[in-house]
């Protein structure tokens, strides 16, 4: 069911977990498309025809329920299943992924950190060990993490990456700034983009 | 002009622009669609129809020239303009921030930090100061800075983003879990949201 869900739906999804998560801690039990629509700045009918796709949860005249619509949706991404994730570079974009809170509570844990600098490997970065990144393979081969943040600079990337999916990784959450081409899913957070897009807002004065 | 390209394709700018300075710095200095299409996943008509909006760069036959695109795209990105940015939070977010490399060269300078720890005020990350979070407003009417980082907790970020507004900055970069409503750009590099997106498609199994 899930293989159809166009990819512009899908990255959406994540959004509406988060802000449905808000309203089930203040207490929110039932909700109108409307009334997600507006904080979420996503028209009532595109949300309603989103949620279609994975099946109609909505009653009409009633709106959605809340825990149902979180759990649904946290189901459909994949949140159930505990995420075991080790990270690529101990530098100031590892330690910022390795000390993000948040992760925890969504059933994505950090286990290693991952360095080839003698000062930092032995280490520890809010608890997490820095190992030496010439046991990457030994130890995903012994540990099966899941999934590899990437956080060595760009050149170092694709051949990370050559190992981590040698060495059965599932996923490359991306932060170099290599366009990482490889067998498994990679998600990049590229900050540069992100920075050029807000240039490019703020010189056409876009909201 | 540039009011009038959809917002899709202005996402795909930074790309085409970061493709482009790699090709200049390799010695390339003509293109095909197809050639630029291959590196990107885009296909080569969608090149040509994302680069048409902004009046049409390529010569048929010849392909692009890659200098005068990738001086044109930067134009359209508001690169050639220098920015100057203060970072909100001198935790690990803000740190990777101060921290990442490769801004200056494309006109961004990071001038100073804001962070309320008495013991982060007054020390420098990466040579730049961190100052008073108090004295952020004063700051900004100062100097006006063009553009602040978010890096802050998402209940902190809706008070300091109303101060900011009302001292002049032009667009903000956020960093914090928390969907900004402000009347000036935002763009939020959302790591959760980009970390759920990643645990959807292994769960489905997507490249």
């Amino acid at each position: 069911m899930a293989k159809n869900v166009p990819e512009v739906v899908a990255r959406r999804l994540p959004r509406y977990y988060r802000y449905l998560g808000e309203q089930l801690e203040q207490g929110v039990t039932k909700i109108s498309s409307r009334a997600l629509s507006e904080k979420m700045r996503v028209t009532a009918s595109q949300i309603r025809q989103d949620l279609n796709c994975f099946g109609g949860f909505g009653q009409q005249g009633y709106g959605y329920n809340v825990y149902e619509l979180h759990e649904k949706i946290g189901e459909i991404l994949g949140l159930n299943d505990c995420y075991r994730i080790i990270v690529i570079g101990a530098g100031n974009v590892g330690r910022a992924v390795a000390n993000y809170a948040g992760f925890r509570r969504r059933g994505f844990v950090i286990e290693a950190l991952f360095d080839n600098d003698p000062n930092l490997i032995g280490g520890r970065i809010n608890g997490i060990p820095i190992l030496d990144a010439s046991e990457i393979g030994a130890y995903c081969r012994e540990n099966s993490p899941q999934i590899a943040a990437i956080a060595v600079p760009g050149h170092a990337a694709e051949a990370v990456v050559e190992e981590l999916e040698e060495s059965g990784i599932l996923g490359i959450w991306n932060f170099s700034h290599a366009d990482l081409n490889c067998g498994i899913p990679v998600e990049t957070v590229h900050m540069s983009d992100s920075l050029m897009n807000l240039s490019y807002r703020i010189k056409n004065n876009e909201q």
